[in-house]
């Protein structure tokens, strides 16, 4: 990476711990615009975390869902005719109130169509983009993009939350590596999505957009490891993170979280 | 309220605990058009009780799984252009079968075209409506109706099932207040859509809608408290009510079901 | 059934117990279109296993998704207009790719229009054909066929995997009897749903589609058995039986599949 300053880790930390309970006590409208596959689990995550989700994708209805809502999710995955019409109409809501929104590019590696789509909304200013490394790898133009978020970050005016075994988030002039979280969380199908939606939960929080991704990230990747002390398996982690995100404070967070430049 | 007899609270107590046997034993089909968040938990709800769940939305098939079932649950939630036509084909089914139905207007609250779609839907003769207090509030008419859920009870010749910390059920002649439940219920998405897929299920089984409704939200909450028991939090309480409802019994009910007038 | 050569029990089971592991060595690629109700399950139970879920049913990047993937599950149940075109582009594509399929004709026994959709996609050469009794006698023609799986197996030239309280696998030439699994299998909504995909993973794996089925059926059904001893109804067995799964080894498969001629 080009040299920049670090974030300080102590403030990621501090702002993962202050997440917690001000997701509870503020409870914000989060409007989810994900797969089908995703949706039942992104839901009980939001709620967990104390946010309120709620998830049509119809062209008529969706721009009142998003004006109502605090922050915005659009994720890709299962992309069909009528949620490509809505993100559309999502997205001017959101630009016409001020919303603010995370895109997931799920699975852009896989089909060229899905890829152009998702360059188009990469330029519609997200705050925040979540994805894993064989998304960013074809969402990054070029060697030098590839080698760097902060590139992509700088171009698309974006944070680049990159995650995986550890978690890198990047804007134009920040960056921190998390390493919080279990190797369970990769056998959960949605795990990916719902942490985005709890980045966007957090975006209604926090103004910072390199703070609220990073302490979301933070604070997820703490339930799951929370959650993996009781887990015999993904099954019964998928249940264990849910409830680790409901008791969770801001002590188990300052405790166990692993944050460096 | 305006002054009319409560109904009978043991007569309530008595419906929810026979219905959880007659569901086991009798299985009736219930053809849920329900939004994809809830549709897993809607269908593992309704086996848990002992009913038999279908889901299809199509308007080319939806037609004949109507025909074939003994009841009918519809659910706004997730609202697109094939559920609306799916819906106008399930009702004309239901009503040549003479199959009753549930209304579940969810967030009518939130978006007008929603809203109106619902006030249509209402007028075509729900046996039940089943809603939280802001979708009440949205669909009632003017401060008469929303002050006294038996007035829109009353105008649309509908059970009204009114949810929440306590639930109130009404139709123009009788209500009763339930308590219970647990505040983990709301912590679980879908858990109020499938309450509604249990009035459904309870509709195939009792001739009496307002007894139908009332009971299956008391078997429900019944069944909420038993999981809360053991629950750390809404992730192992969403396992735990299935597993709840799959082992209540008439005495649970009886000795939990707390009813008033 | 005429007389033939019954499939050697052993053979099976060695498959069966081979299967488990190879699927989390291999980490095979499965494009699943399958209904809204079972695709997260789906994709959990593939997960649980080692497999690679993919889900998307768009037209416009089916293609791309069964192209780079090892095998196909095709599913009816919620079968809506964008399924139904996206399985055209998908059966194109994997004959193309020389991608095999699964086909899963949920409820043909409850509409007509999904019937003759289904006995179109079972004439363009499944693999295997996963189903319960109620579909295999829609699907089946004529009494002969509906008393013989055999029969219907060798006009179709597939596997005919027939699941139910014991499962029956045949193709033109074999037949097996698996008795392993446990009745809440039938309490959990998707598990059949699940079971089909799991076929379409072994199919990945394994070039014979009759050992294919019957493996993955065996090995399902052990976790399913692994999973009831810890489960107090069906909520925690869908949990478990993922658990199960993940932690399942070629051991647990040999000592507990019981598998007849």
């Amino acid at each position: 990476m080009k040299a920049r300053p670090a974030a300080p880790s102590s403030e990621v930390v501090e702002r993962a711990a202050a997440l917690v309970g001000a997701l509870r006590a503020r409870a914000p409208r989060i409007h989810c615009i994900t797969n089908s596959v995703a949706q039942a689990f992104t839901a009980n995550v939001l709620l967990a975390a104390g946010a309120v989700p709620s998830m049509t994708t119809s062209p008529g209805e969706v721009g009142a869902f998003v004006k109502g809502c605090d922050a915005l999710l659009v994720n890709l995955g299962t992309l069909d005719e009528e949620r490509r019409a809505g993100i559309e109409v999502a997205l001017a809501a959101a630009d016409e109130a001020g919303r603010r929104f995370v895109l997931d590019p799920v699975f852009v590696d896989r089909s060229p169509a899905r890829l152009s789509f998702a360059r188009a909304l990469a330029a519609r200013g997200p705050a925040v983009i979540r994805l894993n490394d064989a998304e960013f790898g074809a969402l990054a133009a070029g060697a030098d993009e590839r080698g760097d978020p902060s590139r992509l970050a700088e171009r698309l005016r974006a944070t680049i939350a990159l995650t995986g075994a550890r978690d890198l988030v990047a804007d134009a002039d920040r960056d921190v590596s998390l390493a919080n979280g279990d190797p369970l969380m990769d056998k959960v199908t949605a795990m990916g999505c719902a942490g985005s939606a709890l980045v966007a939960a957090a975006l209604a929080i926090e103004p910072d957009p390199f703070l609220a991704a990073a302490g979301a990230l933070v604070a997820f990747g703490v339930a799951g490891e929370i959650a993996a002390r009781t887990s015999a398996g993904p099954g019964g982690f998928a249940v264990a993170i849910l409830d680790a995100l409901y008791r969770l404070n801001a002590d188990d967070v300052r405790a166990l979280a692993r944050v460096s430049p």
